[in-house]
């Protein structure tokens, strides 16, 4: 009699599929012919190396009884002061060290978000397209997501003050609304202010949470975009907020953070603490350290030329390239292109194996990104890894695939 | 109008309570007086600290775009590979690199169980006592856990034989055994070789997944114990094996590994794409290296020693101060002394505070530990973070408040 263990998984567990992102890596990490495009990976070429070393080399050696020991489950006080000021410097809200959670990257912040408050069948608004991953997490869930078009302003909130008329109409109050505010993956738009204030007012009217992901905005190139979180706007306390380090210093560090409404700090720190104890300890340390000395600033600065470089040489490359047929973002900021390909079949999923196989270029198909799974004939396009030379040939690769299939 | 957020969280993270562990900690922290028997803390002196900040700046200088970059679901192979020689050494069975699950803590590796297999009403079966958080995480996710007794040989399993030939014959069965048969948290005990032979019988019988949960195993201070390990007596691969790096080399680094049978190993990486991506690469860089170079065999060995006086100075305090109407465990490794005290209307809950507050000495009440909720008289006393003089200080402390109250 064999073994039937499978059939124990629940439901959801068994539904799951593999996200192409992470597929995707596995295949094209073995090569180093093909051009990648797909994940939003920062170029390893800048991580700072030395003064990582040397702070790690730091917090081990003299802080060692509390760096390497167990700790908070809301993470260790030194970072949260050093993050609140942080965020006040760069993102323009007080947050209450009390009030932060720290979190292992900020894909435990949506999974914890999505298991505290989505059931099944409740209902979650996004952008379309939105972050791949976060509709993930949110399906997981149980969510049945509802998805509010973008423009060059960002989520158009006329639409959204249209759906949540209909939903309350049907009796659905939606669990929270979730956007990128600002450079919002993958349609690297910020949301005007008017925008911004319109989201905030139709949430204060439909008594609504509010999640703000927030991991690019460190990396908008163009000066006049309006960079203002959702956060230093909310008057009534009911945006929660959440980023990462991934992006501003390393990811392989794993560490992201949420600052709630305060009425919520207390019962998402219960989750957090059921999920994992708390995030590492040693990580902790090392970025609080590299906030204080004042690499993280310095780090996020030199980054910020470094993606507008190759930002141009994307978007060059597909003026130069692309056919007429397409439609492309032009990013004001953040890690990605989103291009839509308005020829007859053209199916992003299906024709990447060749992609991969024929062009050497590898790209995120668009239509996880929808979460009305629409967006067949769409890709993302990331340009934080590959060299602005890379890129342009790439992007060669890649409208020759795109005329030729 | 104020917000109604709290309204909106999911029943399950609603009825979320605080774990006494934790909120002990939070207490006992702020004082320097108060002698804790609470959390199974490492003794903090002995972290290898110079080895550790040696290894740190190794792994980022030498390898740090890899090791301060995105990585694989499942872990860095690296690890994966060191870890399958370091089980194999250790305790006896040969796994497959592939089919190792490096996770962020046991803590994680409990939850992402939990969260595969447990839908509400589930059964799910631990030992009696069991480990406070496994019984949290399990109860989180919707199980009603049946407790089988223990005793010097570890569970019960001839009421084991009886309660499945019971739940059969009422229609159920569990989703897994969770069981820790290595100086068992928070018994002490090892299971014999013929209850492991006879767990592992009746799980083929009734077509059963083993949970077996195993951080102590390295702390097995009686050399006449039985420290074989289930996965390596496991010859259907229905054991689910799962440890830590919190006891034998630190817990701030924050890893721990999942060795699913193999029909399950795909569906968990699945379940922790959405849950954290991936564990910190760094500290999993650290932590192979760690292994590589007999870091983490010198310092088990140092610390069983260690452990070991520490044990045997609870153990003759208690001999020594603890009146005859109470009963505690000897325990032959791990961290933990359990004991009952027999003395009319005993609550060790209730009478924590003014055990912290007026005898300055803190524990954890042992309800916690028991499925079915009973064990009010009972507590869990770790030896693993005092010296042995202030552990017998405590003791004493301890059995004045058993005696006065």
């Amino acid at each position: 009699m064999g073994n039937s263990l499978l059939e124990l998984l629940s439901p959801a567990v068994k539904r799951l599929r593999a996200s192409e992102i992470r597929e995707l890596l596995k295949l094209v990490r073995k090569s180093k012919e093909i051009i990648s495009f797909a994940g939003g990976i920062p170029d390893p070429k800048y991580f700072p190396k030395e003064e990582l070393a040397e702070i790690a080399t730091k917090v081990i050696t003299e802080q060692g009884e509390y760096s390497l020991q167990y700790s908070e489950t809301k993470g260790v006080p030194e970072l949260r002061e050093a993050l609140a000021d942080f965020l006040y410097r760069n993102r323009g809200f007080k947050a209450d060290p009390e009030n932060i959670i720290i979190t292992s990257g900020s894909q435990q912040a949506l999974d914890i978000v999505a298991r505290a408050f989505i059931c099944i069948g409740d209902k979650v608004i996004t952008e379309s397209p939105s972050y791949l991953a976060a509709i993930g997490a949110f399906k997981l869930a149980g969510a049945e997501l509802v998805g509010i078009k973008i423009d060059e302003n960002g989520m158009k909130t006329f639409i959204l003050e249209d759906v949540l008329r209909k939903l309350k109409s049907e009796g659905f109050k939606p669990k929270f609304i979730y956007t990128i505010p600002v450079a919002q993956n993958p349609g690297g738009v910020t949301m005007s202010r008017d925008r911004k204030k319109h989201l905030l007012e139709l949430a204060s009217q439909y008594d609504l949470l509010v999640i703000e992901d927030d991991p690019y905005s460190y990396f908008v190139f163009d000066e006049k975009a309006d960079i203002t979180s959702l956060k230093a706007l909310d008057k009534e306390d009911r945006v929660l907020y959440m980023s990462t380090i991934s992006k501003i210093l390393a990811p392989g560090i794993r560490l992201g953070w949420i600052v709630p409404p305060e009425e919520l700090t207390r019962r998402l720190e219960l989750l957090k603490q059921y999920v994992d104890l708390h995030s590492p300890t040693l990580n902790q340390y090392i970025f609080a350290e590299a906030i204080k000395t004042g690499l993280v600033d310095r780090h996020v600065k030199k980054l910020k030329n470094v993606y507008k470089v190759k930002r141009d040489a994307m978007v060059s490359a597909m003026e130069e390239y692309f056919p007429e047929y397409t439609w492309y973002s032009r990013p004001i900021g953040g890690f990605f292109v989103f291009t839509y390909i308005y020829k007859q079949g053209f199916d992003a999923k299906s024709y990447l194996t060749v992609a991969i196989e024929k062009y050497k270029v590898a790209y995120v198909p668009g239509q996880g990104f929808h979460p009305d799974g629409t967006g067949e004939n769409s890709m993302r396009l990331s340009f934080s890894y590959p060299s602005p030379e890379t890129i342009r040939e790439g992007i060669k690769r890649l409208s020759q695939l795109i005329k030729e299939l």
